[in-house]
C-alpha cells in the first residue's frame, strides 16, 4: 500500500476487535454490549469460540475467519497431550464449522485447518503449523483490508466521490484489521472523496446504530443514522452518491450474500444510478456455487423481531402472530457495480470478470 | 357495501381508538403504548387534541383528521360563552392545525370548520354546526373505509389473490373504522383471497410490530413481522403478490406521501413485477399541488433513532454523529398500480385519472 494513504488513514484505523495470547487464548471484544460497555470476552477453547460466533460475540465474515483459526489453535493447546487428539481435534473443527452457515470465510478458514490435520503425524507439530496458519489469516486479512482500501479510494477517485450510504458493519469489528466497505469508506473521507457518511441502522441487530456509528465517532469521521426505511427517500434527494457493502458469501457468478436489507440497497442503486460496491476479501468467494439461489440464508430467531433488548415490543408470539427473520439476503450480480477485493477490482462482475482478477486461469 | 361483505368482517373489525362523548370529550387510545397497555387518554380541550396529535397518541392521516374535528368541537365547548370567542376559536384551529405537517385529512378537516368559523354570526349556533360536521368526517370515515375495503377487494379478485406486504399501520388504528390498507386486507383474508399478511415492523416508531400485528392477533388474522431490510428478499422469494400501504397526503398527479420506506417498497415491487396498492379516501389528495416534491416532509427529532424506549442504542449524539429523520418519503405516481378511494379505484394514476375518479370536471 502506498505509503501516503497508510500514513493518512493512521487517524481514521482506532479500532481492534480480536486479540491473541498464547498465554491467555482469544480475547473478543462483546459486541452484544458496544457502544455501552467495551466488555472483552476470553475464549479459552474451541467451544468458546465457536459459541462466540454463534451468539455473536464477534460477527462479521472475516473476523468470524480470523476468529475461527484462533479457535482451532485453542483446540489444538488442549488436545496436543491426548491419545486420541486427532479425533477430539477434528470435532472441534466441526464444531467451529457448524457455528454459522452464511459466512464462507468460517469454511475457508476450517478448510486451511484440516488440510493440516489429515496430513499431520504429530500433536505438536500440528499445534505450530496451526498457530502459524491462524496467524497468517490474522495478518493477511489486515493486508487485504489495506490493499482493499486502496483499490476502493482508486475507484472511486475515478468515478467521481460523494457521499457514502452503508449498511450493518463492515469495520475494524466485522474483520481483523481496517475494515472492508468502511476501510474504502475511511480512505474516501481520509482523501477527500467524502464528507458525510450514511449508516443504515440495520435491524434487527442494530449493527448500523451500534457499531458503525461507534467506530466512525473514534474516527470522527461524520456520520448520521437512518432507519432502512429511509434509504430510497434519501437516494432520491440525492443525498449520496455511493452505496458501500462488505459481503458473507460471493458466487462464482458474482452474486452477494450479505446482510439482510443489502438486496434492497441495489435495487434502489440500480433505480437511482448510484454505484453499488461491494468489498470483500478473496477469502469471501465460494466458487464451488454459481448462483446466489444456493447459499445456504440463515434464518434466526423470531423474537430478535418481537423483542428488544429482551423487552416485548409486539403482542406475543402465537400460531397465528410471529417474525420471518432471515439475517442475510442474496444480490445478483447484475445490480453491484463492482466488487473490490485485495486482488483487484471486479467491475461488472459475471463468472469470467470473477476468475480473471482472483487470478484463476 | 354489499351485505355479505359486511357480515364477513364483522369478525375482522374488533377495534376502536377513537371515541367522542359530549360530557367527557374525547377519548383517544393511546397508541404509544401498545400493545402493552390499553390505555385511553381523555382530551377536554382543543390543546389537548392538538397535543395528542403532536406526540402521536394518535396517528394515521384519516384519524389525525377525525381528531382535528373533535378538538374543533372542543374548542366551541370551552369559548361559546366567551366574548372573544371567534378569535380564540380561530387560534385554536390553527393550534391543531400545525400540529403535525405532512398528513392533508389534517387541513381538509380544519378546513371544512374554518369555513363554518368565517361564515357564523352566534357561538352557540357554531357550536352546534361543527358537532354536525365533526360527527359526519367520523361517520363518513367509517363508511369510506367499508367502501375502500369493497372496492380494493375487487382489484385483487380481478387480478388474482396472494399473500400481502403491508406498511405502518393502516387499520382502525389509523382510521375512524375499519382501515385503510388494512381494510382491504382484512377484506382479502376474509374473502379467501390471502393466507398470510407480511408486516414491515415499521422503523423508527415500529407502528407494524406495536400497531398491526396487535390488531391482526384481535382479529386472529396469521401475520409475520419482517425487519424492512427482508421486504427485498421476501418478494425476490416470490411469498408476497401484493404491497398494500396508506397515504397521508396525494397530489393532483397522483405522487403519494405515507411512512417513510413505502417508497423503498414501491421501488422494489416495480423491479419484481409486484403489485403496489395505495388505499387513501378522497380527503387525502391535496389537489393544490401537482407533484410529490411540493409536499411537506415531516422531519422527527434524531433520538427516535438513537435510542429506543428511552435507552441510547447508538453512541451519543454529537456535532459528528446524529441522525437522519423523515418520517414520511413520496412515491411517485408511476411506481403506483393503483390508489382505492372510496369514490373508485385509480389505475395507472396520472392527472386525469385522478380528476376523473373524484369526479372532477
Amino acid at each position: 500500500m502506498k505509503q501516503f494513504l497508510r500514513q493518512q488513514l493512521q487517524n481514521y484505523d482506532q479500532v481492534r476487535a480480536i486479540k491473541w495470547s498464547f498465554e491467555d487464548g482469544l480475547y473478543l471484544l462483546d459486541q452484544r454490549y458496544l457502544p455501552h460497555k467495551e466488555d472483552w470476552v476470553c475464549c479459552n477453547s474451541a467451544k468458546m469460540a465457536a459459541d462466540a460466533i454463534t451468539d455473536m460475540v464477534v460477527r462479521g465474515a472475516p473476523a468470524i475467519g480470523v476468529t475461527a483459526g484462533w479457535g482451532c489453535v485453542l483446540s489444538l493447546q488442549e488436545y496436543v497431550n491426548h491419545s486420541q487428539w486427532k479425533d477430539l481435534i477434528a470435532k472441534d473443527f466441526d464444531y467451529i464449522e457448524a457455528s454459522r452457515p452464511t459466512a464462507i470465510n468460517l469454511h475457508w478458514a476450517i478448510g486451511k485447518m484440516r488440510l493440516l490435520l489429515n496430513a499431520a503425524d504429530s500433536a505438536q507439530q500440528l499445534l505450530q503449523q496451526v498457530s502459524q496458519q491462524a496467524q497468517a489469516i490474522a495478518d493477511e486479512d489486515i493486508d487485504a483490508n489495506y490493499a482493499m482500501a486502496e483499490l476502493g479510494l482508486e475507484y472511486v477517485r475515478a468515478h467521481g466521490g460523494g457521499n457514502i450510504l452503508t449498511h450493518c458493519n463492515t469495520g475494524s469489528l466485522a474483520t481483523g484489521g481496517l475494515g472492508t466497505a468502511l476501510g474504502v469508506i475511511r480512505a474516501c473521507f481520509a482523501d477527500g472523496q467524502t464528507e458525510q457518511v450514511f449508516a443504515d441502522e440495520t435491524r434487527p441487530w442494530l449493527q448500523g446504530a451500534r457499531l458503525t456509528a461507534w467506530e466512525l465517532a473514534k474516527d470522527q469521521i461524520p456520520v448520521k443514522l437512518i432507519a432502512e426505511g429511509a434509504a430510497g427517500y434519501l437516494m432520491q434527494l440525492g443525498k449520496v452518491k455511493w452505496i458501500m457493502v462488505g459481503a458473507d458469501r460471493i458466487t462464482a457468478d458474482g452474486d452477494v450474500a450479505n446482510k439482510v436489507g443489502t438486496y434492497n440497497l441495489a435495487v434502489l442503486a440500480k433505480h437511482h444510478g448510484i454505484k453499488m460496491m461491494v468489498v470483500a476479501p478473496s477469502s469471501t468467494f465460494d466458487l464451488s456455487i454459481e448462483s446466489g439461489d444456493q447459499i445456504p440464508v440463515e434464518f434466526r430467531d423470531q423474537s430478535e423481531l418481537l423483542q428488544f433488548s429482551g423487552q416485548q415490543v409486539a403482542p406475543q408470539a402465537s400460531e397465528k402472530l410471529g417474525g420471518w427473520n432471515p439475517v442475510f439476503d442474496v444480490t445478483p450480480a447484475n445490480l453491484i457495480d463492482c466488487i473490490v477485493t485485495e486482488r483487484g477490482v471486479i467491475e461488472n462482475p459475471n463468472k469470467q470478470a470473477v476468475r480473471s482478477v482472483l487470478g484463476i486461469a
